[in-house]
């Protein structure tokens, strides 16, 4: 594979050794990340994802050592060094390194080329499993590298069965792991305000949506969910993912929902054009 | 500096780039970490250490590459190499790389030699400030990498003069952000047992108290901190150091107690005949 990334002023191949182990990103979990992909070759909403990285940069302080444009340059470098026709990119951004383990001086930012995520396709059609989780991620809004419950539960995951967590704390529920959640109940389409990550593919459902569902976003009990018609979740590698069993509960009929289908159309329809 | 490190069987200088950029720990803040420090050439309390580094391995469910006899050959191996005559190691033990970004394959092990702390020593004569801080750690019985709120803050904390910030929730405190907390009051000596890392130093503490002291080790509220006659934070590199401000609260009447003094003199002598 000749994918390459982008460290701190150079590309180097993707395998290289390129950190200093008194990285904060390493030692501190201080950093953030974005992720992103291509469509036809065009990035996908490529505003939006910088914008989020932006505000995650800015909500932990640390300074973005380029611009959108410079940022821009080096992913259609990448991309070309790539030889593939669709690429996915990867930011993280940590706090760099720091002699005194605690103060940040100057970030370190990565560009990362990566292969298309290969997420479930089969689960578009039929649906997932999730797991009830009680957690609430930690300042929710900033795409932090914090996903330690994730990695954690990940053998759990394998023997239920099961794709994602469903976290929930008092009784109110926020999101999987690293994707948002709507439900659907009476042609009405609801997701969560609270405690969750800013999600790109969210905002392009809901702008798809927009034209035949009413639209409800505020916070979300785990009783609701119980109840709802359909439940699926958005994200870059998911789109639109039913999900049809939470836990030993099962939505609706448990088979994938015909509104989910038809969000799920609409999105493909999307990114099949575009760039286009 | 002759500092050097261990990575996954072989020795680097301190400042070589070391990590691929995959590394879960880096990606997905999935590591942990230990801390001790030499005495006398000795280093200080080691199976404790060590016993502790092993259990947060176990709970990260992260399988540890060499056993505690391996451990220590590398360990005289970094400190001959470091020229110098007292050293501190810093264990780093992460999810390793990662094709997937989620399911840890194999462990990446490192061990940085780093040059002793000088972690404020004069406050430990006149003691610190810290700032008061809701927040309650993840998993805290585990020595995760997750320290955001300490770099986040560490700006305000300069510009408060506080030192550190002293983590409370529902009423409770629990530590800061890399200690523990003591509280005195009539002659007894009380720490929290409720979301904490289970400090080295503060079981040496506990251990040189009891010949002096009543120790309860049970849940401690705010208001109680409130109303401490002195209160105090150990760690390996604070050691016993006095707390004498609270956000705008003083302690006692401001100043270092005499019973943290006599603790911290007990530390010292204790420290001082290490390994001889």
């Amino acid at each position: 594979m000749p994918f390459h990334q982008y460290f701190n002023g150079e590309i180097f191949p993707i395998d290289a050794e390129l950190f200093k182990t008194n990285d904060l990103g390493l030692l501190r979990g201080y950093g953030l990340f974005d992720y992103f992909r291509t469509y036809n070759g065009v990035p996908f909403r490529w505003d939006d994802y910088w914008q989020r990285f932006e505000n995650s940069a800015k909500l932990l302080k640390l300074k973005l050592p380029l611009t959108q444009e410079e940022t821009a340059d080096i992913l259609a470098d990448l991309h070309a060094l790539s030889g593939e026709a669709e690429v996915a990119f990867r930011f993280v951004l940590t706090g760099g390194y720091a002699p005194d383990s605690v103060n940040v001086i100057q970030p370190n930012f990565l560009i990362r080329t990566e292969a298309l995520p290969q997420d479930n396709p089969a689960g578009r059609l039929k649906g997932i499993k999730v797991l009830p989780y009680e957690y609430v991620r930690d300042l929710p809004e900033i795409k932090s590298t914090n996903y330690v419950h994730m990695v954690l539960m990940a053998e759990e995951m394998k023997k239920q069965e099961a794709s994602d967590l469903l976290f929930y704390k008092d009784g109110e529920i926020s999101e999987l792991t690293r994707s948002n959640v709507f439900l659907i109940k009476d042609n009405t389409l609801i997701t969560s305000d609270q405690n969750i990550l800013n999600g790109i593919t969210r905002r392009v459902v809901m702008e798809l949506a927009e034209h035949y569902f009413k639209i409800e976003v505020r916070p979300v009990t785990y009783d609701e969910l119980m109840e709802a018609d359909e439940v699926f979740t958005t994200s870059t590698t998911k789109w639109v993912m039913p999900v049809v069993q939470i836990g030993n509960h099962h939505v609706g009929n448990g088979e994938t929902g015909k509104q989910t289908l038809f969000l799920q159309k609409l999105f493909e329809e999307l990114v099949g054009a575009w760039g286009k």
